[in-house]
């Protein structure tokens, strides 16, 4: 029996992502798919790389298209979700929606506010399941709220030395270099490849991105206390991948083998997420189309810090393969369902 | 009931994307993984990107190591294969032997002779089941010749056309721009990054690359007469892809759409192969890491000529995704099994 | 005594690359610098290379605003220059306009109609200096035209063959890879940097690209008869720079030492074009930033044909690099002043 | 009256970017140029973008052949410049001797010999002009030690902090990205353009980089105190460039306003470092070719850091340019002769 599954947002680069990844999913059958702007013309036309859907025709994003389907994908504006979705529930109670988007991610309304200034429309199950306890809470959930790509690399980078209480909570500093991707398909000009190819360039320095609240929070229950980071993510000349360099002081007379062996023991099950061989360093391409993550982790001993550098695939694990492993929790499918460790390298 | 595959030069981008495949496809055990100068070590340390293999040890490229498997890839220097192959059938008669080489694709031994100066090992079917009549030659083959990735691609674009008589034999220009994967693992100053990026270049032009012969063969066999092409190579700032312009005179009077029609009806049944419909124009990103190729024609009524602008991965239809096609359709397998038409966009 | 200059269109990037040129020019002023939209904005915000000029404020491109220099450079959409020519040279006669859009490069008005949709605006002369008795034809010029920077390259590339009567006049085909700013600074889609890093496409095939006509009038004036070419232009991932491959038949029995000699005497006494040795093929590296020109030739005497590959930076000789040489011409300067023949590499 | 110039390791991208510089240079005639292993070939075939000094045969790297020079640009392996500047000093003992290498640019012998394990041949005065105090140890300098290009940007970046007291000595970060020609022209299989295009990854990492005591150094001076750092370099998919995040917790309670005024005033008067207007961020395209450093600076309240990000040319500022500067001051010329603001964008 097929899970349906629809997917609105359809002609971005996240709708895009998880399009391809459904179509190798075992267990699912694509049903509508929908965008706005772009509502009315053919898939191929926009998402060349997606050939077995080329013939479809984009729906109007609205409930009445998406409700009826096992799953809704939503890949939309800030603060459109909420509505959208109360909406599908009226007419689909059972339906399991995945927000791609920031709305349903922070736990402070106070935090949402001020960074997104709208109304904070609640929060939802966070779809990272190899935070601690995360995956219990995905297990039959019906709204999970997809996490940042930046959230998702410095919360798998750091978590673990902060569970085991070996980070200390202040001057945690994270520099992740992302690719253009990540800024999405909307056209400005200093999105021109004649800008990016060539060059690197930081963007909201500062404490002013709006990752930074959603990375503060899940250190922060990782610690048991509230962290608090400087963050600065960079656009790199790549279309896809993160990698971020993620460092903070390490409690003093903590024992180097100790600090590793933390990851370790974090990741050892983990089917996605792995620290790896010592003197193996990561790189984006290792993990580009797929939905793993690859870190390595160094004990500074003469700054007193550990630095903890991870790479990801900003579109596959980053957003919609973290939300297809998220929904496969969530429908008990096998977690790796339409998901590969293998990366489409070189 | 499983098919047991070894592969040889296992380090290298060839072997290194037939592993990739492997991991997907479903009928299918990776046996024996065999290199060269790095036997002894790691796969995850050469090709981080494989992870499920990551933790495998390269053995030693030996017929005793290959043989015994169902399916056997070479990927070899020139010259290596065919007395490597004899070995194996010694010890496993029964093999697929499925060569990545240039070894046996050339029918000609004096053509052979005079662009590789060596002994001509022989001729084997020729893996590129979108010619005519080559799905019957493939079907239970015991020997593969994996085309090389220009041919490929030269001859998806021009054969619809000479097989339709609708071309003229002399002056067809192909000039094509590939990846840089397609020059290989090999440390060559002219190969680093820092020379490859944000340039171009041809090379061996003139008449003097070995793929010259492979295309003229190849469509000579569609025309029924001697073909002459100009063909020049280039090298573009990228990692994977080929994109071709292929050119030739169309028989003076001949109707536009007839020659479409020729075209669309040679590729209408194929998974792989596709013309896009008129006003869209094919990309390499479009067709990254799958085995798709995606191609469109334009009828210059000024010049008489047609122009076929066609690309695909070099890696994957260019290389290891037609050889595994080939080996689907020699051990009656699905031809998709392990394939996908997906290209990993953007 | 210093020449004074203006620059219209000094936003985009061929604005951008006149100024950068003049900044090094030591007999100019660089006096009024003007946009369209931009109109207001400081050149900092928008030019950030362009730093000993980052405090100019953009005026409104205006007769008004331009009039009165020595020089007047146009970067306007096309069919706007004629008029605002008209309007300067009402207020200063003496002015030298250099036009680098495209309103007066085809000398058939008719050719212009059917490309450009638009009425003929009439023909100047034509700023390419190392054609044939072209620089006696510059040489006091008030008015120039800018070629394109696709006929600069093939131009350059197969001019000698014809004026030295050696090549054919049919079956000419140009395949020419551009990095993305020859598309201009207008954000569109398919220019993201998403889009086009790591992949290649083509586009304008099939004799419909406007650069056509005014290649064919350029060879056809070389050959002394119609000049039919076929002309595919690709778009590369690299922000600068035109490999153009360019091939024709050559006259049967000609001597191969011959023809390279045609192309070895035309430029033996040019500073900016220069047939390579032997052995060495040209790249777009070599000449990012320079006004300089590398091309490399081989006879295929198994296809009968020439073949010719020619690489220059698109924004310098092809434009703007060009347009300061031509006006050196114009003004009796040192031909090479505030030009480099080193290019900008790795 | 013209500088006689010699240039060792001409065939590396140090040396061509020396050369590349030189011949721009008002004042400097170019003597020598020298290499080891490709000693006796053309320049031409090994820096094809230095066109006018193609036909230049390489000499071999002797004391013979370099002594004699007013000036000796040296660009060897660690450990061979101390020996080299000795004899070339026998032979001309008035030869400014400018070393690209690390040998003399650490004054402490331990922190020598703990990074590169060979015996420490002296320190010499160091070639980043914009340090307090820095250009007159360099005025009438025989002997130059050009800085490290990651130093160079990080010594920039943070200097003006600590040299007013408004930066605390511990905790500080430094992660940067390089282009890949900071590597060098040496073949390695991970610095491949296959590899590197599309993908980033981090490489010694955790205190290991030999720039690690050079920066640490420099800050400790401008703070007149111990400062100890975190550095993290990553390699970038681009050619050239390095663009620096440096940050450091502030004295708690020292005013924003003031903090910026700091930068503002440390480089008021360079030419070629830059605070940029608020709200502008540096890009690395924006310096290609250039000497030019940009940055910005954003003070962080709710985590309590600055952080500063920079960027500039490796090879030109990083490298040739900063060199160049030095040499200037050193003979009492123009320090901008030969040098420019403007980079080449895009």
């Amino acid at each position: 029996m097929s899970i349906t599954v629809a997917v609105s947002g359809a002609s971005g680069y996240a709708g895009g992502e998880v399009l391809r990844l459904l179509t190798a999913h075992p267990d699912v059958t694509i049903g509508a798919i929908t965008a706005h702007s772009n509502a009315g013309e053919r898939l191929g036309a926009l998402q060349p790389h997606l050939h077995s859907l080329a013939d479809r025709v984009l729906q109007d994003t609205t409930a009445e298209a998406l409700a009826g389907h096992d799953v809704v994908f939503l890949a939309l504006p800030h603060g459109a979700s909420g509505a959208l979705a109360a909406q599908i529930a009226e007419r689909s109670p059972d339906t399991l929606v995945i927000d791609a988007g920031a709305d349903h991610r922070l736990e402070s309304a106070e935090a949402w506010e001020r960074f997104y200034g709208t109304d904070h429309a609640g929060t939802w199950p966070y779809g990272l399941p190899e935070l601690p306890g995360q995956r219990e809470r995905l297990a039959g959930a019906r709204r999970i709220a997809v996490p940042g790509c930046y959230p998702t690399t410095a919360l798998l980078a750091l978590t673990p030395g902060f569970s085991a209480d070996v980070l200390e909570p202040q001057d945690v500093v994270i520099v992740a270099a992302s690719g253009t991707s990540g800024a999405g398909k909307s056209v400005k000009p200093h999105l021109l490849g004649s800008e990016v190819m060539g060059g690197m360039s930081p963007y909201g320095v500062g404490g002013g991105h709006r990752h930074t609240p959603e990375i503060e929070q899940g250190l922060s229950q990782a610690a048991g206390q509230p962290v608090t980071i400087s963050f600065t993510p960079t656009l790199a000349p790549m279309a896809r991948g993160i990698l971020a360099t993620a460092t903070a002081r390490y409690v003093p007379g903590t024992d180097p083998v100790a600090i590793r062996q933390a990851w370790q023991d974090a990741y050892a099950q983990e089917e996605f997420v792995h620290l790896l061989p010592e003197g193996q360093w990561p790189t984006t391409k290792a993990v580009l189309g797929s939905n793993h993550v690859v870190m390595q982790l160094a004990v500074d001993e003469h700054a007193g810090r550990v630095i903890v550098t991870a790479a990801l695939d900003n579109l596959t694990k980053g957003t919609a393969g973290g939300a297809i492993q998220s929904m496969n929790i969530a429908l008990g499918l096998s977690e790796q369902a339409g998901l590969t460790q293998q990366g489409t390298a070189p």
